[in-house]
């Protein structure tokens, strides 16, 4: 943990302990600094992130003062749980992609891409590990690597599911282009056309495009923006409509940046288990918590292999290798043979790449400096939307990824922000492509995978105009 | 082209233009040696060739005479051709792959192997190229390569067809995680299940296993073994089955080798346009021809957009690097938006190592002796399978590839031999693997893509064996 986080938990466990009450206001940051003995940066930054996570306020010209845990902070949207969950065919592909088309140009400031930027990782140490096994590469390999995957890799990931004391075995790990292609072939593997998954709302929109392309139905969940999938209104949604497959992010959910607790994890498993259901777990952006720990997948409380677990190195560590995996518990056989004959491989320089890279080290130090950044940028960003937003916008603090999900002021359409801000050489995520269901329009998604500088500033500051702007139409 | 080739073409035109007749005998090797002032080796490749062509045939310690084009040469099977074309549900999954599974192993002589010796290929080139890649790779790269692909590979790729004189634009290249992906792409294009598809018989099982995951039906046309699908029966099962795409190999099938004249191509270009069907055209092999110049694809005769060429570097240069495309005329935006919603993007190294490759020149110089070693390899293996098979097998001699396709002797199984074989060590593909018909029983590919040696030697004589005695067994 650094040094600041240290300091933060310590001041977080004194408000938690009662030694400081809400309305304290905390010793000054020089103050602080001479006392505990570190820098006063470290004391800013403790200071930001407790604030991000809505635990302390700062007010102006007087310093910080234990939140009173009202709404002058940043707040977490209300749920959206309508009494029934509905289905839905699914076709949102054309709005979705014109949303990604449009936000793919290079001199846009890409706060609505899904990717963090590429500058987070260690491309160098990857580039030579990937020069060296290039160099040296088995002729065999290409046949050794076949579906499902060169074998030294998944020994790697099942030593990392060992550490976290994950029972998974190598043997049902199936390496795959992505996540996207686990998640894919997962659903491929439990459904046929006509039948229904079940999903959350909001959900990461390429989950509704498989659905689409697959002509299969959605059922759509509500889920709580902190809390994540509403297990009720998921076990309501199982016996009306029979779904034969579930797709769920357990930790840091795209968009919403929910996280289930452990405790809700155990009680997913212990519903989908009931049901016989096959749970579609995207874990990709696990690494990536703020915590102390890891938070666990779902599929560490799986005993009888309903729960397939998805996740990738291009969220973390190697974007572009294109490298992903499933643990597939009693699926791993069917989800092998649909890999081999949809792709057959994962590319093999670097399948071997990685493993070679996870084999020296180093990875967990990456992840600790990964972390750290995503974290100050988060802090950064919140401070900026509180400060160029206008009244009326609420936000979440993810506890971990790279996502804000903004709840604009009322009457505020996301779609015309989105046009507005394009026109303005910015990207965002626009709410409505998150879901089959035409609602959301008055959120967006914010990526803060993007190292903080004055053009990302300048780039919420406009967001924040235009934002103004339209509120104040609708309010006319 | 190579010097004994030049010499196999003079001698060839000496039999058409009458100097040289039938049952003639030829100069002795080292007569002919003198006479040309080339090495005895270089006359003993042009007699192979030859020979390997059915033009000349060789008497034991006598010499090589004028070929008298009766069954004592190699001899091409009849083709199959049913009266009417059946449409089928497709089942085939389970039997492809116990086959696969049970050659997968390593000290099994990989006969029955899909894929050629590795040995074949550039790879400390190619990791040359990886590595300076892998070093140098722009951070940014991750989203530059975005589905459809790395914008110098297709670049390079378009010039290639240039070269070729056939008219495809970089931006109807789509890139794939290999020729696999592009065809289970373009499928997926154009089909909704319950659709049928027109395909050849025999076929390559990928085909039929990717009809039946997608839940398609197929319509299997009659194809002749040297000469490809017969067009007569494609008209009547369009007219009957009302296919929503065809997929078929046009140079080199898989596992027939056969090869569609340019005529026959451009009728059969006119066909699917008549009936506004799209065509997969597979066209792997197409780099791997023995004769002069590479067979042109049925898509250079395209000029409405029908055809969606697929191609790849696996069978030709990167085994394993998973790189491939199509060109997919007016298809080309939804194949892209597949690609980007099911894998989004080959391995960005890869793409780059081979645009790199590409870019430094030698790889029309690699495919050079690669055919070369796939022609002597194939002189090699119908010399022995003439030699150590017992009468009544027919092979065909394909022009190109690395694929025999063998009809045993009557009342043989395939089934039988592969699994004598394999506890013999030996892989085969038996006939039955290429259809959902229940037909070539008796016939078996064998892959002639690996180095001759005195281990395959003694392969194909322990398979003559086994055939020979369930060939003596069937008889009583």
């Amino acid at each position: 943990m650094k040094l600041y986080e240290t300091l933060a938990e310590s001041i977080a466990q004194s408000i938690q302990s009662g030694i400081l009450r809400r309305g304290d206001k905390l010793p000054s940051v020089r103050q602080t600094s001479v006392s505990r003995k570190v820098s006063p940066s470290t004391v800013f930054q403790a200071y930001y992130l407790l604030e991000a996570r809505g635990i302390i306020s700062a007010r102006e010209r007087s310093g910080y003062y234990v939140a009173a845990q009202t709404s002058d902070i940043p707040l977490i949207p209300e749920p959206i749980i309508s009494d029934d969950v509905e289905v839905a065919q699914v076709d949102v592909s054309e709005l979705v992609f014109d949303v990604l088309e449009s936000i793919k140009e290079k001199n846009v400031i890409p706060l609505g891409s899904a990717f963090p930027s590429p500058l987070l990782f260690p491309l160098d140490k990857l580039g030579r590990s990937m020069a060296s096994v290039a160099r040296t590469m088995n002729p065999w390999a290409s046949v050794d690597n076949l579906s499902p995957g060169d074998a030294d890799l998944r020994r790697q990931i099942a030593l990392r599911y060992m550490i976290d004391d994950i029972s998974v075995s190598q043997d049902e790990i199936v390496i795959t282009n992505g996540a996207l292609e686990a998640l894919n072939l997962c659903l491929m593997a439990t459904t046929r056309p006509g039948d229904t998954v079940l999903i959350e709302s909001p959900t990461f929109y390429a989950a509704l495009q498989s659905i689409e392309r697959l002509g299969l139905k959605a059922v759509e969940v509500p889920s709580h923006p902190k809390e994540g999938v509403d297990l009720v209104a998921m076990a309501r949604a199982i016996e009306m409509h029979h779904p034969k497959v579930c797709w769920l992010m357990t930790n840091f959910q795209n968009p919403l940046g929910s996280l289930l607790s452990d405790e809700k994890k155990k009680s997913l498993v212990e519903l989908i288990t009931q049901y016989k259901l096959p749970l579609i777990e995207d874990d990709v952006y696990g690494e990536l918590y703020f915590g102390k720990n890891r938070p666990a997948p779902a599929k560490s409380f799986d005993r009888e292999g309903w729960v397939m677990h998805c996740a990738s190195f291009s969220k973390c560590l190697a974007p572009g290798y294109r490298v992903g995996w499933v643990a597939s518990g009693c699926f791993s056989k069917s989800i092998a043979r649909l890999k081999l004959t949809t792709t057959i491989s994962a590319s093999v320089p670097a399948q071997l790449a990685i493993a070679s890279y996870l084999q020296k080290g180093g990875y967990d130090k990456h992840l600790r400096n990964l972390r750290h950044s995503l974290l100050v940028n988060q802090i950064k960003f919140i401070e900026a939307v509180n400060l160029y937003f206008p009244a009326g916008t609420r936000l979440t603090t993810p506890q971990g990824g790279y996502f804000l999900w903004i709840k604009l002021p009322d009457g505020v359409s996301s779609l015309q922000v989105h046009k507005e801000a394009l026109s303005n050489g910015i990207s965002i995520a626009p709410g409505a492509i998150f879901t089959s269901l035409k609602n959301y329009d008055n959120y967006i998604r914010l990526n803060y995978g993007h190292i903080w500088n004055s053009h990302i500033e300048s780039a919420i500051n406009v967001l924040g105009g235009i934002v103004k702007n339209l509120s104040q139409q609708h309010a006319i």
